[in-house]
Parts: C-alpha cells; structure tokens; sequence
C-alpha cells in the first residue's frame, strides 16, 4: 500500500529544513537514530520518507510518508503516528493528510451521514435547523421546557450543550428520558420530527450505560466530543449506537492539528455523522477559508465513504442565516445556542424566526 | 466547596482584557450570554468567576473560578471545564490550575507511586535507568534480544518504544510474552529485578485484552499514552491494571495546555505513576524551567496523593547523566533510548555505562 502523506508547517530557516524534515520523519516513525537501524525491511517499509519540502508561510511545508502499518489501522495509534511526539514540537503543524485509497476501510465513517440525517428528519431540499439546551446547571424541569419550546418551534435537531454532561444537577439517567419525552410530545403536537442529541462523556462503562439509557428512551441522535473521550472510545460509541453521532469539537484544540484535517476529515473517518465547528466571525477566530476546508473534507466525494454533515456554529444569530446559507449550502446545518436564548422571553418567536430564516419562508 | 482556580494565558490589549475574561468564564462554564440566564442558582453557582486579571507574558494571566459540580468528577469533563471549547481559541493557554483541598478524592492517584515503583524494581537512594525497545517494525525476536541485552546491562526499567503498539510486524499479544520471557530469563541470570512496560493502546475493549494477557505473564509494569487512548479510558484502564502506569506525553502537546499542568498535575491525578516528558536540550524545546516545574508537580506534596515519578527523556545521552541527576535529585528515572541504541555494536557496554553513570559507579 502506498503511504499517508501527511503534510507539516515547521517554523525552521532553510538552511536547516531538510536536516529538521529528516528528524521529523524519524521521530514520527521509527523514534531513534536512523543511521543505527540495522534491519534493511525496517529501514525500507517503517521509516517515514521525506516526500517533499516546499516554502510555506512562516516556513516550510514538509510532506511525509507515513507507513499504514505503522498506524495499526486503530485511532489511538494513527494519531499517534500524525502527531504524536511532535504534538511536543511548538515549531510543527499538521495541515494535512491524504491516505492512500483503501486505507478509510481500516475506519468505520459516518454510518448515516448527511443522506441518514435528512432521512432522521425528513428534511429535504434545504438547510437544516439546530440549537442547544443551555445553561448546564438548570434544572431538567427547564431543560425540558426549553426543548419543548424549540421543537414547537419546528427546529430539526436539539442538542445539549457540551457542558451539559452527567453531572448532579441533571444526571444523564433522568435528563435524557425528560427531554425526549417533552420532544415527543411536542412532536405529536405538531406533526414534527425533531431530533434530541444528547451529550454522551466518560469512559467506556459510563458511555455503555448511556447507550443503553438512549436506546430505551427512543433517542434518535448522539452527541459526542471525540477529543474528551478520545479517539478510539469515538469509534467505539459510534459501533455501539444505531443513531448519528455529531461531533464537537471542544478540547480538539485546532491549533497545531489544522481544523480542516481534525474536525473534517479525522471525524469523518472515524464514523462522525456530522461536525460542529466555530465559524468565522463568531467567538473564535477561524478564518472563513479554514472553515469553508473544513466544510469541504466533511462533504467532498471519498472512495466509498459517505459524506457528513457541516454543522457551522459559535456564535451565530439568526441574521447571519442568509450568509451562511449562501457560504455553505443546503447540505448544512446552522447551529444557533445563546443567539436564540438571548431572546428570553421572546424565544419561542426568535425560534421561529431562525426556522423561517433557514427554510426560506421569513 | 470551593472553586477550581484555572489561571489562563490571553494575549488581548489591556482596554479589553476585562471584557475578554469575562467572555472566557462564560464559554468555559455556561456557554451562553450570562445576562440571558434567569435562574438566580445557576449564576451563583454555575457561571464561572473571574478571580484576578494580571500582566503576564505577552497578554494577561486570568484566573477563573471553575465550580467543582461543573466537572461531574469524570476525566473528560473535566478537561471539556477546563480547556474544551478555548482550546479552539488560539489566544488562550491553560498556564496553571489549582484544585480546592478534597477535589482529587474524585480521581483516583496513582496506586503505586514513586514508592511503588522503587518497590516493584528493588532500587533505593538512587535514581532509577529507564530505555526502550526500538525501531517499531522489527521482528519480535530482535525485540526480545534487545530487552535481555538491556536487562543484563542492569536497567531497571524496560518500555516498548511508544510507537511499538499492536501492529502487524510485533503483535501484542505474541511480542509482550516474548520480551517479557527474555527479560524473566535475564533476571534469573543476573540475579536482577528489571522490569518491562509495554504500550498498552486502542479502545476499552482491545485495552481490557491487553490488560488480560500482560496480567497472565507477569509483566510489572504498563506504559500509556493519556491523551492517545483518551482521558477518561486511562482512568479506567489504570483501575484494570495492578501494575504502576508510566504515562508518555505523545499527543499531549496538541492542546495549548502547560506541560507542567497537563503531564505533570492532571496525569497524576488521574493515576499515572511515572511521567515521562520531553528533557531539556534534546530534541524537544521544552525550558529548563518547564520541566523542573514537571517534576514539581509530579512529586509536590498533595493532601492523600501520592507523588509520582518523573522521567525525564527526549534525546538524552549517557554524557548528560551527572547533570540531570544535579536537576532532578535521585527521585527520579532517567530513559536513554536511541542515544543507547546508537552505539550499535557497542549496545552492551554503552547500556552498562549508563547503568554505572547512573548508580555512581562509572
């Protein structure tokens, strides 16, 4: 099998460059001294290659070859093998990452997808409407409240907030059953079909029981930050739901991992259904071309791997719904939280005014 | 209980530091505009606080107030209070954080220790040797061959090159037996106590395997990448495990989280028993002061938890030994890997320089 290209930004003058990629290519495969490598099979199909150099803003763009079968064809040791010991490297990015044709096999990707997510929501032909139960600490009597508000209010899918986890004031055993049962309800009133996307957290036993607690309550959508749980317990959760998982990106810390490769093309490899992500102009700082990349590696054709939905966020309002939808296109979905809830006691209208806003009727 | 005080690194003008702190407590507690919050409750209790603003390194070092009820006393919550959705704001650094006395009865420690561990190998007054078994990629039996070459010279500690995890050429459960073996069989000849910890990596259930297996042939000792496996996952395998957890920092440097807090307090809170971390004037740019602030936090007297072994490594050699030993004092385990590896031919007498350096018999 061909090699991962897995592309570098290394803050280093050129006199130096080929000498830090050479080192760069050891330390990412092989961890020591190449020169005492006695094992030819070792030096010819373990030790990454230096594909090419080319100048970079504030630097060098540095292109390696990364074995597969150093990756395990398992998550905790691909990322291992793109950024593991250079995650200590401050000079060092990753900015991309190509993987031969065949290798996505070795993941599971997005089960649903954006096609599954349409069909969980009998949306067609426009965008998509999501929004968030905020504040973590309310009580779930609030919490309910509040999904019943939005999904009255014909939003497709509500998640929790990502801070809305398992914790005293709103344990995930009584929260979740509350909240899904006040979307049914509110479903049967009005004929709608919103989705209620739960924060799952923990470690594999507590994620097991919350599968089972979702499983049993109808909950047709998961919600999960690969990063806080790690990225092998991602791939793990998604085998054990028969629901679409999105994505978030909290501690995904798309600094020295470019966003494009995180939260696009990793989080789709590993089986995410959809990716919020902070777009431009919101409260983080990512560039509109960055997030229009990532919007791109959740959506663009890749062998048989399906594509998922970009789901922009951060800081919306419903008057940047036309912009958006103009950036990004009906295969999307907006995500707007405290940009609704600002609303207090205009919210179930303001709610309202984001699902016209999007499906064209404001 | 008190509040957990996470100080963080913003590089913002002084006219809008205020504004931007109180922006951060916001994302980092209830994600939502505070003044849209009715529940009296949740803005006591909830929102986090802006403790102290002051003029640091290029911006200003904020202290929040984090309340304790918003971690769920659970790993991956934990990191998503205090570094989940900032970690995706470049301008923000997670430099220190201090729990209330009582928080870290949530976590479990480390079971064994910097005690435990000089137990486990027999080693007292001094400080202990530590290498790897390297390139990932060779046979089994040159691993094996290495590891009794390594054990005979003395080493107390012997660790799987971290990027050896269960790949194709050396399988875990075919490579940990072998090199386990050639180390028991080493120790019966030197009459030595050498132990070997091998990377134990994936998700819960290939973790739970390898647990299995290193338990039924007697290895002593486990190697961990936190952040690859995921946070919550190596809490859990460490309650598997009944060997002491080295955890190896691969992966850790992604998020903008100071190396002290993240390999040093948070690693030892969740249970590792040794830390290794990047050594100054190797191949990492890691300060002087960075890691002897490391080895403070891993072994800093805290309420009922036990301090923590910390291993400094990253391109050190046997002609640094004198000089890390003046750094760190013999609480302590030096890991020369490739700079042992290096002498070739010469592996066996190189290893036992290192040994003597070390026992301050060279």
């Amino acid at each position: 099998m061909e090699r991962i290209r897995a592309t570098y930004r290394i803050a280093a003058p050129q006199a130096q460059i080929r000498a830090r990629a050479e080192a760069l290519a050891a330390e990412q495969s092989v961890e020591m001294p190449v020169a005492a490598i006695g094992d030819e099979r070792v030096l010819r199909e373990t030790v990454a290659t230096v594909e090419s150099i080319r100048p970079g803003a504030g630097g060098f763009d540095v292109t390696l070859g990364l074995a597969p079968a150093t990756t395990g064809a398992e998550a905790s040791q691909l990322a291992n093998m793109l950024f593991g010991n250079c995650s200590l490297q401050p000079e060092v990015e990753l900015i991309g990452v190509e993987f031969p044709a065949g290798y996505e096999q070795a993941f599971p990707g997005p089960r649903f997808g954006l096609e599954g997510i349409r069909e969980a929501t009998g949306v067609r032909g426009r965008a998509l409407t999501c929004t968030a139960l905020k504040p973590q600490g309310s009580t779930i009597g609030h919490l309910a409240k509040l999904a019943r508000t939005f999904a009255l209010a014909g939003i497709d899918v509500i998640k929790d907030d990502h801070g809305i986890a398992d914790q005293a004031p709103h344990p995930f055993a009584e929260r979740v059953p509350a909240v899904q049962a006040a979307i049914d309800a509110a479903n049967r009133e009005s004929g709608g079909r919103t989705l209620y996307a739960p924060t799952f957290s923990g470690a594999s036993a507590a994620l097991a029981a919350q599968a089972k607690i979702a499983r049993e309550h109808g909950v047709r959508m998961a919600l999960v930050a690969p990063m806080l749980v790690g990225l092998p317990a991602f791939v793990e959760l998604r085998a054990a739901l028969d629901v679409p998982v999105m994505a978030h990106p909290a501690f995904a810390g798309a600094v020295r991992i470019a966003a494009p490769v995180m939260l696009g093309t990793l989080f789709r490899m590993l089986g995410a259904d959809a990716t919020i992500f902070p777009n431009h102009g919101g409260r983080f700082s990512f560039s509109r071309e960055n997030c229009l990349a990532i919007a791109h590696n959740a959506r663009a054709p890749w062998n048989g791997v399906k594509p998922m939905l970009p789901v922009p966020a951060g800081g919306m309002t419903v008057e940047r719904v036309a912009e958006m939808l103009s950036d990004y296109g009906p295969d999307t979905m907006l995500l707007i939280g405290g940009g609704l809830l600002s609303a207090k006691e205009r919210l179930p209208e303001r709610s309202r005014e984001f699902v016209r806003a999007v499906r064209g009727t404001a």
